[in-house]
């Protein structure tokens, strides 16, 4: 495998892509910027999605699921939010084909299944789970909820790499909604800290964990807390986010909810997210130029090597052998 | 609980509604004909998953990932396939909003992002995965080729019930490549299997195996297999399906493979899925006026009774308690 693997030195960006090819865990799909996920980088996410979701469920957290599309009404409800996402979504219009009167075997829109109102496949879910949240939340009784969905969302993208960064791509996204700005802001510094013990004790990665500058900041957020991985090249790679959104999608979704004195106030939310990019963090952190290596909690082939002594001369080839 | 639900004599329909929405199991979104499947709900399907999953990684095929989207010049390709689906899909013609230059705030289909193919959103995966499927096969060595993938997939539907009929519902799909037709058979035949041994013995959900008659038939398959479950109001509800697709997909995308003589030869396929319907179908098999039943092997929350039994007395009237 190792000679079909441009070296770090000559060229970073084409290494880290022999490896994705070569080692068979993705390759890009007729489906312009999204990616096929091989059976053998497919596993690898499957042990990595088995690990956080139990630390997400141990840290009482539930999984739910809320639809694919965004009615773009809901989509413009909270403004910096849609103002973040506007530029890179893709946008269903129609829900029918039909045949092409002049050409044979050939299907066109039929424009008669035009949508009144077009609906935006989720870049994130902010506003389809606050629009929900608001019927399930009337007082601090109905508080907290915390749900995470595992998903697929999509964020047009004109330069993609594979795990890296893809129009189409897999992750968790956590949902939380808070009757105070402390208990909020804590649900997000927890989770930060769950990305940075999976990324370092899990995924043997170390990770800086740090806040983001306002301009870096998830479109709606008042603070973005991160971890941030070193790759091989010196630069940093955000390898998972947490935010504390304040009362803004409350506020955007009309969700409020009465304390314990029956007074009114707007619920507190965070969101927080990883993604398939760990893939590439992951490759990116452990490997070299003779290709993938993966630390053993995340290799879905476990190799034992029993050797066969057969002389104190076989034993230090052996012994040689296994220390490089 | 029992009270909020109408009996199914009354209304079996309006029955089955009731003990979706009062077992907080799933509700209808914001986005027509699209479900939000509850955190209670949605553990239940968990379960399903957990359970089904090993089975087909008991039988030897892997999980992997394809695109959400079909370009519609793939999704043409299989002919009957594209009529069946043709009119239920999700397009995606344009790829960015713009600020609505008349309403602030407002956001409008940019016109300049219109793609120049249209994007299909998965009814099923055959076309994106056939095409790859190509790159992959050359040689018998190629071949089985044994894939699943669990996704999301979106059919246009009028008229929705929760879990039952939803435009967009979670599935798992298999894709499977053969060498021979028998081959291929055989394997259609084991998933049907798995199906009704899963349905029978982890749901507690009896089934009939059978064969589709051809007006039934999955559209693009030569065979459908499938286990009906029998529900309450005496109708049969399909809840799997495993097809037989012949040489269908393998020569809409020129798929061949060459033996050990060298000849070349078309690939044999077949596809299989179940989906959350199963929840609609455990809901039906199990529940009755009171509300929600749920076999062992489903319940996320495992209840163990322990009587305090005092004297001869209490001990009868705890064990007639039981019984019932």
């Amino acid at each position: 495998m190792g000679n079909k693997i441009t070296s770090r030195k000559e060229d970073y960006s084409k290494w880290y892509n022999d490896i994705v090819i070569n080692a068979d865990l993705a390759e890009n799909s007729e489906v312009r910027g999204c990616m096929v996920i091989k059976p053998y980088g497919f596993s690898i996410w499957e042990l990595m999605k088995k690990e956080l979701d139990q630390m997400f469920k141990d840290t009482g957290h539930q999984n739910a699921y809320f639809p694919l599309f965004v009615p773009k009404s809901l989509f413009e409800a909270e403004e910096k939010n849609a103002e973040g996402f506007a530029k890179e979504c893709a946008i269903v219009t129609h829900y029918r084909l039909k045949n092409d009167p002049k050409k044979k075997g050939k299907l066109i829109l039929d424009p008669e299944s035009k949508l009144d109102e077009e609906l935006i496949v989720r870049p994130t879910s902010e506003a389809v789970i606050w629009k929900t949240y608001k019927k399930w939340i009337q007082s601090y009784r109905d508080l907290p909820i915390l749900i995470n969905q595992w998903a697929n969302v999509v964020r047009w993208e004109m330069r993609t790499r594979l795990f890296l960064r893809t129009s189409e791509f897999l992750w968790q996204e956590g949902h939380t909604a808070h009757s105070t700005k402390d208990e909020a802001m804590s649900e997000c510094l927890l989770i930060n800290n769950i990305y940075a013990e999976f990324a370092e004790k899990f995924m043997a990665m170390p990770v800086l964990k740090g806040s983001k500058s306002e301009a870096e900041r998830f479109a709606g957020a008042e603070e973005t807390l991160c971890i941030e991985a070193l790759m091989q090249d010196g630069k940093a790679l955000q390898a998972g986010t947490s935010h504390f959104l304040g009362q803004n999608f409350a506020k955007a979704f009309d969700v409020k909810f009465a304390d314990k004195s029956g007074k009114l106030d707007f619920v507190w939310a965070t969101s927080w997210g990883v993604s398939t990019r760990l893939m590439g963090a992951l490759i990116m952190t452990h490997s070299d130029d003779s290709g993938l290596i993966l630390p053993p909690n995340l290799a879905p082939i476990q190799v034992i090597i029993i050797p066969m002594i057969k002389s104190e001369e076989s034993k230090n080839k052996i012994e040689k052998l296994i220390m490089n």
